[in-house]
């Protein structure tokens, strides 16, 4: 298959594209490198020396003999482009991971909350646009949150995508309707995550766009089959407080001797899935495409749900970190449950690689062999939800006093 | 109160203003003015002769002594600007007209698509962050429309934008829960007020912004009592295919002596509001504003249901018309029953202008009036909602064939 890697630069893109360009398909990258600018506004760095896109694709055909396409395009700004660009590769499938995916820098300001949303909506926007324009026919997986339901639920199991209603017709008679499970998002960029959805929607019901859409849990780990192969195709690691995921923070954190930070009581549960199973999965959905005229497809990505508190002590255990409990930045339930349905993939004959098994390897071989590049100043969150919540944080566990970095 | 009427140079948000200013309100009028500039685009004109809003606003002044302030101001594109706006003139309210609002408009081409999506998210996600950006506790009330539920539901009464489900928990127990009514659009345009909804319930959860949102039935009518009180003052009446509502061009048809183009088999059910009823219902909204934690308020805008063959018939009847049965250039069901809930305005006190009573003085006093500045050419929906439909829609009732203007 011909298939592009939308935002194939960024730390799930990456490995995905090596993946499916090892299996044999011709994979064409196409990022318009913001997240490296976003690195260089915030002024850190992945914790894994990472070189340019260029330089990557280069080494992977190098040892591969298999070629890897970069084009340089922006999705949200550049319609146009885009669109032509669709017309000649005509790709079979576009896995689209291309949008600002970090819930704090979502929250940092209002700028960043403004380019959030017009650059996620934008990007998904273009893209469906120009799919029905060109009238390629093209399945489109994209990268979705579990974050859309925002935790707080009736403790119910997350189903994948749907929900049975009943609704009362005008003869008083109870019928049956299938509805998205209702979102209600957390955070500005989750919220973008949440329109995308509805965006989906209608293009599957208007114009017959094969869509599948995967609600993915935090991903933690580092390496993947393909990136081991070579220390130059190593994958970006970001522990920073705007980009850094929970358990990626709390490694680097035990590898610098900086106590884990737990916000609020730790009692938010998450779902988490690993690097390596991110990517089979999108190479399972690819295989089971939906067909023109189909509901979206909605996977739940995730294969296991953990308490912070509790991830925080196995790492602690682990290391003989301490662990500091600190105000959350975040509006958020202080505790909750979260049973999540992941059949579908199950189904696929997905087999997980579990926290137990995968935890101490990213200790030896990633966050230990590097912690000399960490910026300890980069480490805590900064970005507040409210306005309220900001005048309330003032100390992070070395007890500076934070402000925020932008 | 001092008042924003964002889009204040429209069809519904010029009356508005008026109508506010006549209660000795500050209103300021906020717009950029585009919809002057689609007319441009398109070729079309206003049926009624309308002058340039500093005229209008001067106009309203001598004859009042009330001041209209208006500022050249674009939502979508001028964040900064806007929230300094927001800063400095600290409005108690804001009323938000201020997006691009045609069905067809939207669905026209690629590049129409891409700009409605633009348009109304930015613009009503950058209102949002302004407001919390500059602190000021001002009341929103935004324009939705009934159309986000997209028109083929169970038959049951659409309510005031919630829905109570049952959903079963962990302990096998149902547990009621209350969602955002389930949005299904069936445009673009349609689709950008199901994505405001989500917006809202953000702002509204994380920020605490008062917001009312009026999801609006199909507005009919020119006057209102403040813009009969001079000749200048004569309010937008849109015919052409993209902008003119399904009323409105059944009443500019009859007195062209065009047949009334009722699309399939005119089986569509539709919600109706005079504008005379929109400004009022405005004006309650505003003196019922929620509390800060409150949800998003949700009224239904709209007055009274008919099927739009049985508008055409209506206004055969009282002008002779004639009606021609075109094919559909929407995809969306072809018979469909519509109740909606309209009792939190009727609870307020709204006692509603009917169809029956107003028709006759539109067909008088507005549509023959002015039927000299008709440019039949403009008649004719030109949009098709899918390619496939494109292609099957050839001509127009008088013979010719129909191509996009664009
Ligand atoms: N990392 C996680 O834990 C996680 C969890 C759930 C969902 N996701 C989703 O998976 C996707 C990928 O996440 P990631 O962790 O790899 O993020 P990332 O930031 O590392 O990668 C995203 C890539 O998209 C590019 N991009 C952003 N906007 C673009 C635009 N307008 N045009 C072109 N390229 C653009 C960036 O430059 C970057 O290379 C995101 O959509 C994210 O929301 C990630
Ligand atoms: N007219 C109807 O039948 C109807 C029915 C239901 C809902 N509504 C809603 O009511 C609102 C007003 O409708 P209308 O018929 O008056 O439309 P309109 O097009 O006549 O008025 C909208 C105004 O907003 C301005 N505008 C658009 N984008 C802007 C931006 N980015 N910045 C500043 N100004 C901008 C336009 O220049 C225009 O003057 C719309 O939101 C529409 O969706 C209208």
């Amino acid at each position: 298959m011909k298939i592009a890697v939308l935002g194939g630069d960024g730390f799930c893109g990456w490995p995905t594209s090596l993946h499916l360009s090892d299996q044999g398909h011709e994979v064409h990258i196409v990022d318009n490198l913001s997240r490296r600018w976003i690195d260089t506004e915030l002024g850190v760095q992945s914790l894994t020396p990472m070189d340019s896109i260029q330089e990557r694709c280069r080494i992977w055909k190098d040892l591969t003999g298999q070629a890897l396409h970069f084009h340089l395009l922006d999705l949200a700004t550049e319609y146009e482009r885009l669109r032509q660009w669709l017309a000649e590769e005509k790709p079979d499938a576009i896995i689209h991971f291309a949008e600002q995916r970090a819930a704090p820098y979502s929250m940092k300001t209002d700028r960043h909350k403004v380019y959030t949303v017009n650059n996620n909506v934008n990007a998904t926007h273009n893209l469906l646009t120009a799919m029905v324009e060109t009238g390629i026919d093209a399945h489109l997986v994209h990268l979705g949150t579990m974050g859309v339901y925002g935790y707080s639920s009736v403790g119910a199991a997350i189903p994948e995508g749907y929900l049975d209603v009943e609704i009362e017709n005008l003869q008083g008679e109870k019928k049956g309707m299938e509805i998205l499970y209702p979102t209600k998002p957390g955070s500005v960029y989750h919220m973008t995550k949440s329109l995308d959805q509805i965006l989906f929607q209608f293009y599957a019901q208007n114009d017959g766009v094969r869509i599948t859409d995967l609600h993915q849990g935090i991903v933690w780990g580092t390496h993947t089959e393909q990136t081991k192969r070579h220390e130059q195709l190593i994958n970006r690691f970001d522990y920073d407080g705007d980009y850094g995921t929970v358990l990626n923070r709390f490694l680097i954190q035990a590898a610098i001797d900086y106590p884990l930070t737990v916000h609020g009581t730790g009692g938010q549960t998450r779902a988490f899935i690993h690097l390596q199973d991110t990517v089979r999965c999108v190479e399972l959905a690819l295989k089971d495409a939906p067909k023109a005229g189909d509901r979206v497809k909605i996977f739940n990505q995730m294969t296991e749900t953990h308490r912070v508190r509790d991830l925080a002590e196995m790492v602690s255990k682990m290391t003989g970190a301490k662990i500091a409990y600190l105000p959350n930045p975040r509006k958020e339930a202080a505790e909750n449950d979260l049973i999540v349905k992941n059949d579908g993939f199950r189904d696929l004959g997905l087999s997980p690689i579990t926290l137990a098994e995968g935890l101490l390897d990213e200790v030896v071989e990633v966050s230990k062999k590097y912690a000399h590049r960490v910026d300890r100043s980069r480490v805590p969150c900064v970005s507040a939800w409210t306005k309220d919540i900001a005048g309330r944080i003032e100390t992070d566990p070395e007890g500076k006093r934070l402000k925020s970095v932008s």
